[in-house]
């Protein structure tokens, strides 16, 4: 689980669950001399269906991406696979979103800057004005799309046209509090991330913490998952709680939820970035 | 937070907010020469409501309960103050209900047998026969009162009669599958407290874990509450979760779940023997 | 991870890292019509080790475990593999030692009695005999050693003898306050499971929770751990913690540690009954 | 626990321990008509000694904090208290050092630039320039002070300067890898706060993630503590843990213990400026 090991090529599968596919696909990599420096599967006997994740160090191998997933095809074909895979130099292309509360995006460029997240962040687009000069201070171009509700139809397509422009592969919601068109969310299925600031299903919707302190409960947190046309309902990647009490007011719990919020989230860019989510329905098989 | 603590009497208080109460309690307290072996207390801003609990060591006062509860009405009364003052030498009388799944009943019992849960057992009630020679092996009474569908509204009146002719001050349901009526919880607020097997308000009802698996959470859950005529609803005492994954199949959860539920439950239960829960709203204020 | 899935043979594997050992494995399974059911593996890039663990739904193959056994040498031979396969139908035959403290084994107890812990229960041996009656309501026989500071050789010669006498392949030191001769540990090397009282290395040896107050630590743990020669030195299996404040007396601190004792202790169990655990040098790998 | 609330002196007591000490306290101050917003005290029953917290309305006095001071010295003379009175309103000056890591300093200067952390931040030292620039963004004066073997002695006279310059009350050690000199730890005494990259006691002094992943521990922990002439060996603060595993390399647990080492720091700093923390013996009493 290491970002800075040695360049490799990263194969996601999922199928229907049969005998011999962890032998099929293990044989067929080993048949071109590839090493497998990290396997992960997991079959899912009520659904039937299995999911595997292969490492090939990528000077194991005489040939490049395009060849691999030409050769893999056949195979692929035989065992009706949906499969991916991505080149680890070849790092997703970024955009966060986010409006004015800057926790997650603060902790996001910080992993980004120092390595720790290897995403090319191609930039940030707010609903507000008021983040440019921090994001700017990274070299990060910002962008201001207002998101009014006068011109909110417009204002999505702006953001729509920048994602295409960057060719962006993956977006972050770091709270960003507005509601994406439904053809957005279809356009960039299991590819928008969002935080949501609860411990998904409980207080879904708008002001968690204020519904978390009415109702008394004794932890806050929250959860990271894949944007989907119904809000708060897409497959959840990430959750994590945080311990409250009676002695903590509804800001108390904004404050406290804050860290579990930037915790969750980075561990969700994390875990897709180095392609271990894989979505079946409406859940995610994370092979960490 | 010592169980084997020397005896000493509990002052609970709930009031409104006002200034000097500390003061005018801690004096009353002083002035016959009572120590305070603890001491804490919260301040709702929101609700403009003090609540305290005191904890005064019993050998540093010449006189007794019934007394100490005379001397203080004066006081209450001048702050409207709600107040309940209890001897940590009469434990409560505590009936514990149960169904078919015994691991919170197990973990019960042997921090009852084991003096860990200081309270008096008055005996155990279930819907099943099955767990009597456990139970009996403890030297605890056994009641087995079936209700069925026929003969619900009797079976409670056998329960309701039970708890009476013990005289018992908290009702533990430990895994009691069975929908208490109206008027016992009632006639027992604030006394009946409750296990419910998800995070709440997530999965309340029925099956939570099933719910559970199928919304794909990262975490599951357990939450001790106030059993009030609205199911799931009451003042939550305590929570917490457990860890799941995308491997973890809805029977896994349970098996998991059973770890948090005898947990929390016995953390309620402590805070509530120990005069540490006092309900306000719906909510409960836990000076541990 | 399910207790109850059908019967299966798992084979777990520790050889030097090579190109090809998964397709190697998988393949040779697959050749018999083998269903891998479960499949998790890991790679020590430091210590050029490779680690395996595959579970073979036992009605997929032809023949029984003997004849696996045989049918993999040859591939084990030429990877100079250490490897064990077992039947799930055949269940280790576990011994418990116990001292006074009894929430250890209340809990396994518990555990195994319903069917949780799938292990074969063959009795208990304590230097007490205060649990006797506890334990053989279970059905399952009470031995009383003394291991008295005048008769102790002899009394680890008796217990080596219970355990010969009942081919115990699994011994649990479920808060055994003695230390087990040197020869014994030799004789179950990485079949010896205990649990200490600490979050090691901090506070090995006596005591532990008197040495955590006295530091002042924030959070108290639990750590199982096979036993070697060495006190407290041997391969952590798993390890919790729980948090503690300055108003925990030490006497606090032993009632919170037993809860993650109990948990800490009942996880290792069934990480090593499941045959999820590999020993390499002084370090487990748990494949879970 | 809101760092938002309305100005007020926090008075924290500690004393040999007494019948009446709540009561004296808090009856002095409500003859004042001092509104008590918040109360915490603790009995250290084995050391005889008694700690107390209290939060006092600044506008429900008449007087400033120099007269409060003065009114309450013959209570404190009386019982032999060692107490300190700080005004909300004039929040701690406090000085970072830092070496080349710099993830609990973004974590500090983020929550110090948003509001989170009431504290006012004279300026950052460290023994690198490289975090200049990123310092200097916040518009806070960075100290380039080389702490060379050679000139080791003249370096921390400066260091010293430096805080005495701008009155530090706090020094927060923010991954700051040099050994202060004893006269400074002596100097600034409860007054420095540092974040050591382990779960004290285990693995004091160099390398702590490497002693880890060489012992196989299962958690990897921080700890912040007060600094003293012996390292690493302060009164502690606060501390948490993270899960690692087989599957995490030294690099791995660098990375997971980086989000613990900053959140604990940050609950240390958070409990000390706010006025929590009382040094007593070797230990810390955190009225949180």
């Amino acid at each position: 689980m290491d970002a800075q090991k040695p360049r490799h090529y990263t194969l996601t599968v999922s199928c229907p669950d049969a005998v011999g596919l962890v032998a099929a696909v293990s044989n067929l990599i080993a048949s071109w001399g590839g090493w497998l420096t990290e396997v992960a599967n997991h079959a899912d006997r009520v659904a039937g269906r299995f999911f595997m994740r292969n490492e090939v160090a990528a000077d194991s191998l005489s040939f490049g991406i395009e060849e691999f997933k030409e050769r893999f095809i056949p195979l692929a074909r035989k065992h009706r696979m949906r499969f991916e895979i991505r080149d680890s130099a070849v790092p997703r292309r970024v955009m966060i979103l986010v409006s004015r509360q800057e926790h997650c995006l603060a902790d996001l460029l910080h992993r980004w800057r120092t390595g720790e997240l290897p995403f090319d962040l191609r930039g940030v687009i707010s609903n507000h004005d008021q983040l440019r000069s921090y994001v700017e201070w990274h070299d990060v171009p910002y962008h201001h799309v207002p998101v009014s509700p006068q011109s909110k139809a417009a204002d999505f397509d702006t953001i729509g046209g920048l994602l295409e422009e960057e060719s962006v592969d993956l977006v972050v919601l770091a709270r960003f509090m507005q509601i994406l068109p439904p053809e957005l969310c279809a356009r960039y299925e299991a590819r928008i991330v969002n935080i949501h600031h609860s411990f998904l299903p409980s207080f879904a919707g708008g002001r968690p913490y204020e519904q978390a302190y009415a109702r008394g409960v004794k932890l806050v947190g929250a959860t990271s998952h894949f944007v989907t046309a119904e809000l708060d309902q897409g497959p959840i990647i990430e959750q994590d709680v945080v311990r409250v009490s009676h002695a903590d007011t509804a800001s108390d719990m904004v404050r406290l939820g804050r860290d579990v919020e930037k915790t969750v989230l980075a561990r969700a860019v994390r875990y897709v970035v180095e392609d271990r989510v894989i979505v079946y329905g409406n859940k995610t098989v994370v092979l960490a």
